[in-house]
This record gives C-alpha cells, structure tokens and sequence, in this order.
C-alpha cells in the first residue's frame, strides 16, 4: 500500500541550510524521512535521470548508482531496484496505453545491470532511510492528461502492493528566480513557486490544469509533470498534507510537503 | 553519406589476443579503424547500453563517458555526441511510426548532459579513431520487420548528411559455446555463428529472416537484432565485403566484417 507522498526538493542549498527558510525546508526534508522509515520500498520519480521527451521511463536495471552531482557537491549512493515493482507499474502503465518504456543497461541481470544516478534522486535520498526503490522519469511533452493517467497508475499498483511504499516527488520550482542566475529573471518563477505551494497546501493540485504553458515556460520549473503525477496519485489515493515548506536561497525555487493517509 | 559500415565485436579477448583466430580478429578490427579513419562521425548501435524490450533508443545526452568495463578491463573513453544527426535519426524514424525514444539525461544540455558507456561501445571504439557519434540501442521484443525498418532509416538519414559516417554494429554471437561458460553448451551456439557469417560473407543478410526464434534462444546471441537493423541499412544502400573474420577464444562467439561502398 502507499504509505505517503513526500514532495522533495534536489538543490545543494538544503545539504547545508544557510538561512532560516532554507533550514526549515530541510526540516520538513527529515520529518519526510522519519515519516518514510516505516516504508519498506520508495518510488520515486526525478526530473534529471533519463530524459524522454515523450515516454516514461521505468528503470529496471537492478543496480542504481552515483554518479553526477552538481556543482562539484557528490553524494555517494548505492541502491537496488524493486524489480518486480517495476515491472509491475511499467505492465499496468503499458496495458493502459501509456508511452512508457522499461529501461535496463548494460546487462539484462547481476552486477552489471546498473544505473546511474544524478543530484536529482541522490538529494531527496539523501534525507531518506536506505530501501529498495523503483526510479521513474516523467516526459515533458506529453498530454497533460496522460501525466495525470501515469500517476492514476502507481497509485493502483503501489495501493495493490503487501509493501509499504512511499512515493517520492524530485521537483524544484522556477528557475529564474535570479537576474545574476544561469536563466536570469522572469517575475513568472516567483507567480509560479507562490500559485503550485498553494495549490499544496490547499491540497487542491487539480488547479494545476489552470497554470498555462506561457507561465511554465517562463518561470522554468522542472516540477510541473511530476506535480501532474503527483496529481493523478492524489486522485486515486486521496490524502492530508501533514507538512509544507518553500525556500528560494538562490535562482530556483525550493518546495517540500509530505502527505500523508488522511 | 554512409562510408562504409564495420561489424565489430565487444569481447575482452580482442583487445590482447591469444591466438591464432583471434589475431586475425583483430587485424580486421584494426582495418576497419583505417578505413573509417575517414569518417567524419560514427553510428553506433550497441546491445550493452540502454537495454528496452519494446522501442529503440537514440542517446542525445552530449557527452558519453565510459563508465563499465566487463571483468575488470576498464577501458577509458569520452564521446561528443554529434547531437543534429541523433535528433535526425529521432525525427525520422518517429516519423515513420517505429517504437523509438529519444534519451537525454540529468540535463537538457551543457556538461551535466553525459551519458554511461559500457564495453559494448568502448572496445569497438577502442579500434577506431576518435569521432563524434551517435549512440543507438536496439531492442529485442519489436517484429523483425521493425528492426529492419529501423535500418532502413538510418541508412537513409545517413545518405543525406553532407558528412561522411561509418555505420557500427557492435555485436557479439553465440554464448553457449563452453560447457564450463556462464551459459553452459548448446550445439545452436556454433549453428547461429556459422549461419551468420556465412550470411555475412555471402553478403546476403536477408538470409538471417530464416534464422528461427527457436535458434536464437539456444544459441543465446547478442546479434541478431542489430543484424536485421544492419541489414536493413544494406537495403537501402548495398555495399561489398570487404574483410571477415571470426573466432571463439572463449564461451561467446565473436566476428568483424568491414563493408564498404561497392
């Protein structure tokens, strides 16, 4: 069964809070983890592993390794796949006509059947007890609806599961939040970060649908598709927000929130 | 254009052989690194990266890095992907309705964009001088007609670059060669291998559609799926064979062949 969702972050900042927002984000960081360490598996879906334009990703590689950080900061890593999870969410995803593939590397099993892992799933983890895990990709260009649909799917398969399992959302918000920042500044990050951290916590992610691609484009998230999963889990398996955060120590903005069974 | 296309193996034992059969391997490896020092860019189809049942995939990620070397031969390695010619292989065989996905990773662009390499791309390239690429995967659970589609596509797009690129199928074949391998003896190890290069010497690749699921699954090769994809390129743009050979030094079969325009 789904034991909770935990939306996590993956900037360098919360490693090392420098100030009073980014601490308390961090803080909602460990509370998720505390939460999470009565799960017996994780799922979680990350922007920055495989990038697809138009098809999910489920990794099945049974090995999932460190391997890229950002910004010179690396935390090591080393985790094994649920592999019958996986295969289960890529089954069920590919039954109900989703453009999903499974990804495996290298060899079909044993040692050499790894994958590499980035920022992007080792900071969430970071804040995380050490499980089994099934590693998602979202896709960017992809109907809105069907993101909605992904996420409808895990949450049948994680629901029908005996485990205990957490799913766990890596997603920073706008990034051009900063004029002297790599994507400079678009008043839109900041309309964006403040309208998604109220649709949490008003638990109403079904606003999202009114966020228009004009405003994405400008404030560039990389939280959009996932928080359309996000949704589609939500619908299926409705739950309380027991906790939320929001830091922007830098050019792109930070959230956390952890739900919970209501 | 395509300048020619060599068949090369992945198996240790090219890189320091210890035989007669096996130099001789080599030495053909070593001439298609000649014949290709002309190229401008390589295509690379590789059964030891990304592994999907169901779609193949195209890696657009800009820099490809060795990451796995099989038992313990490390070889090192860093790619430039030559990104256009991956986004036309994409687009192309998209646009013909084949099962292919397009694979970045962590980022969009820049130094983060890299992808892993394993010995199934590293030791062919180890022979042939250092080029830009493109980086494809085949996959395993698509109709032979698809695979061969796929060929026909890529020999398409690369008759229309103004570039000149050499067409690699890193492959190795029969597995159950040694009764004391990781894969036992099946006497379908050394059928497979002897049909496909007799195929390959006769230059008459549509003989592999008479090659059975049944022979293929007991003589355990990593082959037969590029070679359909190479002979689908062959269609489209008939070459001669230039240079063959094979050994099996060990429990896997393995064979070069060099194509060049007729």
């Amino acid at each position: 069964m789904l034991v909770g969702i935990g939306l996590m972050p993956h900037g360098n900042p919360v490693l090392n809070p420098e100030d009073e927002e980014t601490r308390r984000l961090a803080e909602v960081l460990e509370e998720i983890g505390r939460e999470f360490s009565k799960a017996d598996s994780y799922v979680i879906i990350s922007p920055h592993n495989v990038r697809m334009s138009e098809a999910f990703g489920v990794i099945m590689a049974e090995n999932l390794v460190s391997w890229i950080g950002f910004g010179g900061i690396e935390l090591p890593g080393d985790y094994q796949t649920e592999r019958e999870l996986a295969r289960e969410i890529y089954g069920r995803a590919k039954a109900k006509g989703l453009p999903v593939v499974d990804i495996n590397f290298a060899s079909l099993g044993g040692e050499y059947s790894r994958f590499p892992l980035t920022w992007g799933e080792l900071i969430p983890l970071h804040f995380l007890e050490k499980r089994p895990l099934v590693l998602l990709t979202p896709a960017r260009k992809v109907p809105r609806r069907i993101l909605v649909g992904f996420g409808e799917v895990i949450a049948e398969v994680l629901e029908e599961d005996e485990k205990r399992i957490a799913f766990i959302v890596s997603a920073d918000h706008g990034h051009a939040h900063d004029p002297n920042g790599p994507y400079g500044y678009a008043p839109e990050a900041k309309e964006y970060d403040k309208r998604i951290m109220q649709f949490i916590k008003e638990n109403k992610l079904e606003k999202l649908l009114s966020i228009s691609d004009e405003l994405i484009n400008k404030a560039l998230p990389d939280s959009y598709w996932q928080l359309l999963v996000l949704y589609g889990v939500l619908k299926k398996v409705p739950m309380k927000v027991k906790a939320t955060a929001y830091a922007c120590p830098s050019y792109f903005g930070m959230g956390a929130a952890l739900f919970v069974r209501s």
